[in-house]
């Protein structure tokens, strides 16, 4: 029973970082018998260039096939070589929703290793163990009508649509709820349901379904903006926190920028469990394609190795494989290695390289 | 040409900190001349229970005719006593689109004095001085169709719309860019254009009115997950920041408490300049109602303090009296006056009457 995995470095300090966690994915297979198969493939520019498509036919057919996709980083449409509609029709939001990946899991850490680059206090961060899970095919992301139009006046009018269906929300919080079960048993929703329609149905189906089949966790309810305020005040106070995509995008780059380990989150999309049981799932760090850094080598690669160690634990069901490696990054961060993103002026910087050595090592 | 304010109170601790700032405004009114007549209104519970309205006529024609309106709090939907409808009838929410109330500016400043009580490291808030402007009247706030409907296969689905104008965006940049002149020159604006129509249009329509009319202002853009980062990692790099309703909302709220001075912060919205060259506003402190510690005489009254000195630059044109009043408030600070909320453990707490006190006397 061969796990298929995708590698798909991708653009930026994609490719850097991918290559240090496909060391560690390799030592997996190697030296504890992780039963999976490898399959590298382009994505972006450089395809692009090749083929005229940023996701050439080869790649969608490995990302197709795989169980689970290790991705590195995407320039984006910033990205000026490549046309926006290009972009568009190879983006990385057309994959979460052709494998509808509908549950998009950001564990919040704080390394008190990091402590030093961390924005918030010490004493703020110590203990942060959390994890947001932002719905990620849907919302006012993908919502209709969208678009552009000219009124009788001659303005200009933008519209986009938020919505959420009742299967839409009991879907991400019913893996929200699970994932609590596994942990503190605390699930945070959060929304606008003093203002918007669209959450006041959201926050009804998570109470419902709560009620239903979850009365064991605890449920509680925040309006977005306090949750922003919270998760710099007091982030300790959470467990897992489940939110629609707009908000989630917002809430977990400043939680993980708060935490002072950007470089260093992983994440993990999950579609929907299919009937042998398998789940797709797509692995990468939180972090984008820098490319004010790219092709120097200077990379922290620990977003994408931490992403490897959620995929060991939620695609390859190997709990103690995944231990063993995010202990291992501890072990390596405790040693003082360190990346030049995390390091104090004056201390020694570790290339990428040299990090996926003390990883490996560790 | 006297300067008429509606002083309305609210609820919770919107009463006790009003007082305070009510009293300030004697104080300017008395010793330094400034042109006002005061008119003092209720808001909420009690009037609710009295007439049956939470905003009474009574109240609503001392705001409708005042040029500057002085804003407790109010408990919002949350309040039990009062039921949604009744609730609905007289909201803030009402009230800002009915003042047409665009430009809503909240000044986020860090003050040495409170390092110590704010989550941020202090070498990272260290000079922390700028203002987010959020759109206050637009947006998905008050987009239609919005609503609750019932598809044919059962589920329910909620649905909001996200809209923007050319002449509601160019409002509030405008308010932005002229901000900024009066400052160190510089506006960042936030969207989230890689993703949604109303954001491009919002990007496209700022740049537009910069280059027509603003080109001395230097212009940048971030998106908004970005910002969220940039706001805990360096919110030093701001001046003046405008954003659309919703986006404001979170960001603000976030930058509030993480500069530690969420009870110390004012915010001021402002209408529309009409052909006498009046503009109308309303002023508020940044904090609620908070209904935990209403009737305890422990709040801090700074923020709406604060509120006042923003209506003595904006509305009465008196920066100098601004200036003194700010001055006084920082001279309090130093001396070590502080609320509960500010105040070290271990040391003097200073009741809401007793924080006003130390105002006037500085
Ligand atoms: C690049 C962008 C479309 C994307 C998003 O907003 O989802 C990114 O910010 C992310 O969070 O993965
Ligand atoms: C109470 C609520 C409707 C309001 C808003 O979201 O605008 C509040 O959060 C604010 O920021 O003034």
């Amino acid at each position: 029973n061969m796990i298929k995995v995708a590698v798909v470095g991708g653009e930026g300090i994609g490719p850097e970082v991918t290559a240090q966690s496909r060391r560690v994915l390799d030592w997996f297979a190697a030296k504890r018998g992780a039963p999976m198969t490898l399959r590298e493939a382009q994505y972006g520019l450089i395809p692009y260039l090749a083929t005229g498509k940023v996701l050439p036919e080869d790649t969608a057919e490995a990302m197709d096939e795989a169980d689970a996709i290790l991705w590195g980083a995407t320039g984006g449409p910033e990205t000026k070589e490549v046309p926006a509609a290009a972009r568009k029709a190879g983006s990385l939001l057309g994959l979460r929703s052709k494998y509808d990946l509908y549950a998009n899991l950001r564990p919040i850490m704080a390394s008190p290793a990091l402590a030093a680059s961390a924005p918030l206090k010490a004493e703020v961060l110590d203990g942060v163990d959390f994890v947001i899970i932002r719905e990620l095919t849907s919302g006012i992301y993908f919502g209709e009508p969208r678009g552009i139009e000219t009124l009788p006046d001659g303005q200009r009018r933008g519209f986009n649509t938020e919505q959420y269906t009742t299967n839409q929300i009991r879907r991400v919080a019913r893996s929200a709820f699970e994932l609590a079960r596994t942990r503190r048993g605390k699930v945070c929703s959060v929304d606008k349901a003093n203002v918007l329609e669209t959450s006041v149905v959201w926050r009804e189906e998570v109470i419902a379904l709560h009620r239903d089949e979850f009365s064991d966790v605890e449920l509680t309810h925040l309006y977005v903006d306090n949750a922003a305020m919270q998760i710099v005040r007091e982030p300790r106070q959470f467990d897992v926190m489940v939110t629609g995509n707009i908000f989630g995008d917002i809430l977990s780059d400043c939680a993980a920028m708060a935490s002072g380990s950007l470089g260093m989150l992983p994440s993990a999309s999950l579609g929907p469990v299919d009937r042998y049981g398998r789940r797709k799932a797509l692995y990468e760090p939180v972090h984008g394609s820098a490319p004010d850094i790219a092709g120097r080598g200077i990379a922290n690669p620990l977003g994408s190795i931490l992403s490897v160690a959620m995929m060991l634990r939620l695609t390859l069901n190997r709990p103690d494989d995944a231990d063993l490696l995010e202990k291992a990054v501890q072990t390596a961060l405790a040693s003082g290695a360190r990346t030049a993103d995390i390091a104090e002026a004056g201390t020694k910087k570790l290339s990428t390289v040299e990090m996926g050595d003390a990883v490996l090592s560790a």
